[in-house]
């Protein structure tokens, strides 16, 4: 990953600022032939879409992905195929307001890449946060979703919500067919009330919250990732902590065994149908930079939005102190919808990592 | 980072196996006209060598690095200086006991790389681990010494040990000054007799312990880093999870992020000698992936030793259920030596990145 | 360059098809503060344009360019500026005549990629040649006009047509200044009626016949480049050959060189107000893979356009024997518009060589 | 390629400077699993090496390549085999002969890299060209000879000289196996004595000569390479132009093609024993970057060596004119010593290309 670009043999470039004509991204290397409809992708853009339920951003975006290249049909394909060229996606800008910027075209919002961006380059595209916005990870929504396809049926992604602020779920509740009937992608159905409460006092106050995001990737075949500098948990770390707002990354365990003795941490292995099986996670499905054949289990801390209706301090460009409080449709808690986004992100490094190991063993 | 190779203009790809011939790295990318010598390597590699107290292996490594190219020296240069061509840098292996391998050979340890590797490569070089033995990070050291020539004088990189096993320090004891003073890199020198008698008792039973690693970079510029794949916390994220046994990964607040508000995880600015000063440093230096100028900080969780005495459940190559009980010369706990490693991958992807921004900014 | 991107620090990610909805490219990697329109692009797409005269291909393509991100711009920039995030620039293919391409379909035209992508990808997009067709290079002169603006005013690319088939231009009469006066991009004007009437009777003929453009860029800095697998020549050879019908490339004195003695070939040096000068440039402006001030030369052979209506003898998808009669409208000789795609390769290498030069060195 | 390194996933990184203590590389992503010692090297650099007759240099150096790293063998392995892991090569410099360098170290040798090393890096470490020098090129052999092992005996790799000079053979005269049994890689056995005579007289007069390289691959298979920056033979063009004192390549017709006619230039196809078969091969066995399946034919111009007995005009480092003349013991014609690295080379692209294809198509 370098720049705007992800990925070794599946890789994507994302382009595009918060408030431009639109935002897309080129996805290449692909294998040919595989079935690909605007649908595919629309499908998972509506789980991170904006306007789902008043804990996200009222931001009315219809965000309609459009294939502009690298998908082939005629009465022989049976419905669009990937042919193995770079395949365009775009999503244009519906919801550009004009509006007056002039609060935060010369004012540095704490927490905001506002003065980074100005420290970096000199000057930015200050409206909506430009390219720093999180609308960027439509995009890698939008990739993700043709990494599943390349991963097939049989390898299973999903996400899910463990932690809105102090508020945790039991994990004896999990049950991931709950995490699509609330809006949280709660896997926790008891927290679901918790968090309304919590959140809607949170977003009434002009204040937002921090979260914890679990994925899941099932089916993954022992073998993938490869030593030392392309391990497979230091991409998935890579790739989740590119996600805006991203602070803090764990593999299986994680942080709780840094305090896990060795004999406490074991994965012990045994034989079941033949084959391998551990008896705990602790590993995350991962040894060694490369997938043992258990389910992949990361995590990533998603800090508060910086975007908060209390006036903090800080300076404009030309270095006056002033205190800023900043208005918009902003997500109190971001990290709801990074749960797609932290999908597909997941997604995109375990089909790049097919692909490179096919490539290196066959 | 891909395959063996970390970085994209500073660069270094490391080679060589825990008990073959050598091991070795070639760092490319490295301006030209800078000092170097065995002895600025040398340095690095010393805190991080086997056998500097009895928390850590025995293995008797002297570790005596040689250059061997893209440093020369004439009765003109004052010393010898880097040429801006490759650097190659190699390790003999001097403590390659003979000695019987026949019990990890057909025997997957837990918590080891065996199965994962025959997984992937078909079968491998099972003498000490090979290539995923924790014996590759004396390579990072190495290029991370480099790192720091180019980084300069201005910026500071160092990290200590702050928590071991269920025992964290005190934050308010931080002393920088104590890391070097103690065998355990803590910086509160309070807890050093506790870790002692802690890890002594883990050590007897043929147990192990888990850590965790915090390393910090003062005096970056503001402007560092890129989005949005290229992002600097991105690269530190990944630079860390690359390292063995490493679990979780922290930016500034990091998992401690998810449970604050808006309000309380801002950091609020204003001017102090006509320079933008950060209040407080929940973003750990780092705003949108580029460095704001204030003190990078991350936090890497080391998972313990697998190798340990306790018998534990597991497999032989060929499917029979068996116990295995890992003799050897073996760290309590790998955290310990970590601190140097973690510190040199911080500094080689702030030099990484120091290139790629003057490439693009100038 | 690998798939469908090329360069390092100044990268740029082309997509589309021939007869899909439109062509694009992502730039990545542009410093940020460079003055960039629409127009700046559009000029040297217009030199590419098909339809400019009756010697290329009579498609009707407008080939107005969008820049769609990177560029920003409000009452303090003067104009729109790149901000630093990547640039996306599209192309709509306006001119997707629906036509039968039953005809190209199931069948391989010699000397096209229908045969090779089929073997690749199992299936292709036969529209038009789909991503094989040469309307992929409008992008890489879109891009090449930004690489141009990178390398700012004191750098100049120039590109012209020394060879039409067996006629070749007397250099005695070369004239910088006659290219943009005639179809050819031709620097000896005494050749344009020979050409003309050559050209004439191929199209007439159905046939089709090769050339050989030639690049230029003076006011090089010495000290671009790097050895070993990054050479300045490496990288323009690499260039020139992915542009579709190249068969060879030449720096310098190129083929030429191999009838040399070292005493002809020798580039004698001396000083000329106070700067080295070369007396002769066999090398190209290039010694060891590095620039040396002088201007460099490149040279690229282009094969006669595959689409001939002469009936040659080829198979079916399905190995069935066949003769095979290209119509459409096709370039008689695609080495003319070769002209400004070889230019805007050259201006890519640069630009990026620029930037990697300006992070190793500073 | 970029920096010191070659390729994506067969790739290697090559050290080390012409009289410093050893010449290496580090070749990464080799499949498993694949015999490979330190002969199945050593043969293909015994025949790059020096001194083998009176028209290469008479430096004596044994060459002898060490395997340091990423090959594993035990008795259940039936030798060593390659485990996936970095392949550590090196090569000890035995003739560093004490001398004085004053002559070459602040004076510019026209034609060498000595000028713009300076331009580049400030400095250089001018012992034997140091890193410019064609002792690099022993390492390419070296690899080679791994991507040959990884391509399997159905790929045949060969090349030979087509031209010394003004001197070329007569294509009607080829016989591949004559190559072998002259001392110039030359198909042609009739033309031996032409080129003794001409090199010894070349010789004896302190001059040197160019040379064209010719190299074929057969039997790769229909399908590898890809559009339209990764093309199979965009490859291999900076592949061969980055050997030393390259300065053209061709592919199939090259240059040749120039002159042709679309109908002269046709490839026409039949079918024979139920597979495509081309009639001619102008294509060099490569249509829209990828292989068709036919054999694969590259050539590239090799200028004179640049180290020659009459003197020269050139300047000092300090911008006093001068007059140059090389002593020591060079190659009257590098072009012959280079037909081993070219093969090497062609071998590297392939076996990059054919994981590469792997990866994407399965």
């Amino acid at each position: 990953m370098s720049h705007n670009t992800f990925g070794h043999l599946f890789r994507f470039t994302s382009w595009g600022e918060s408030h431009g004509q639109a935002i897309g991204c080129v996805v290449d290397g692909c294998p040919p032939g595989i079935s690909l409809t605007n649908d595919d992708i629309q499908t998972y853009l509506d789980k991170r879409r904006p306007g789902t339920s008043k804990f996200v951003t009222q931001r009315q975006e219809a965000d309609r992905v459009k294939i502009l290249s690298g998908v082939f049909e005629d009465e022989d394909t049976d419905g669009p195929r990937t042919t193995g060229t770079p395949i365009s996606l775009m999503i244009d800008n519906t919801d550009q307001r004009s509006r007056d910027y002039a609060e935060i075209k010369d004012r540095y919002r704490p927490g905001h890449a506002d003065f980074t961006y100005d420290a970096k380059y000199g000057f930015r595209d200050y409206r909506g946060g430009g390219r720093s916005s999180a609308r960027e990870t439509a995009m890698r929504v939008a990739a993700g979703a043709i990494a599943r396809k390349i991963l097939g049926d049989n390898i299973h992604i999903r996400g899910c919500l463990t932690q809105i602020g102090t508020k945790m779920i039991d994990g004896d509740n999990w049950d991931w067919n709950q995490v699509d009937h609330n809006p949280f992608f709660s896997p926790d159905k008891d927290i679901v009330n918790t968090w309304e409460t919590y959140l809607d006092d949170l977003r009434k106050d002009g204040n937002s919250v921090g979260a914890i995001v679990e994925v899941h990737a099932s089916g993954v075949p022992a073998g993938w990732g490869a030593p030392v500098y392309g391990k497979l948990d230091t991409d998935i770390a890579a790739a989740l902590m590119s996600i805006n707002a991203a602070k803090g990354v764990e593999i299986g365990a994680g942080f709780a065994s840094a305090a896990f003795t060795g004999v406490e941490n074991a994965d012990e292995i045994c034989m079941e149908d033949d084959k391998p099986k551990f008896l705990s996670n602790h590993a995350g499905g991962i040894l060694g930079g490369i997938s043992n054949g258990d389910t992949i289990v990361a995590r990533m801390a998603i800090k508060p939005t910086s975007s908060i209706l209390t006036p903090v301090r800080s300076i404009t460009r030309d270095g006056q102190e002033i205190t800023v409080r900043t208005k918009g449709r902003h997500d109190p808690c971001v990290g709801i919808r990074a749960v797609p986004v932290a999908e597909a992100m997941l997604a995109c490094v375990l089909a790049d990592h097919m692909l490179r190991h096919r490539g290196q063993i066959g």
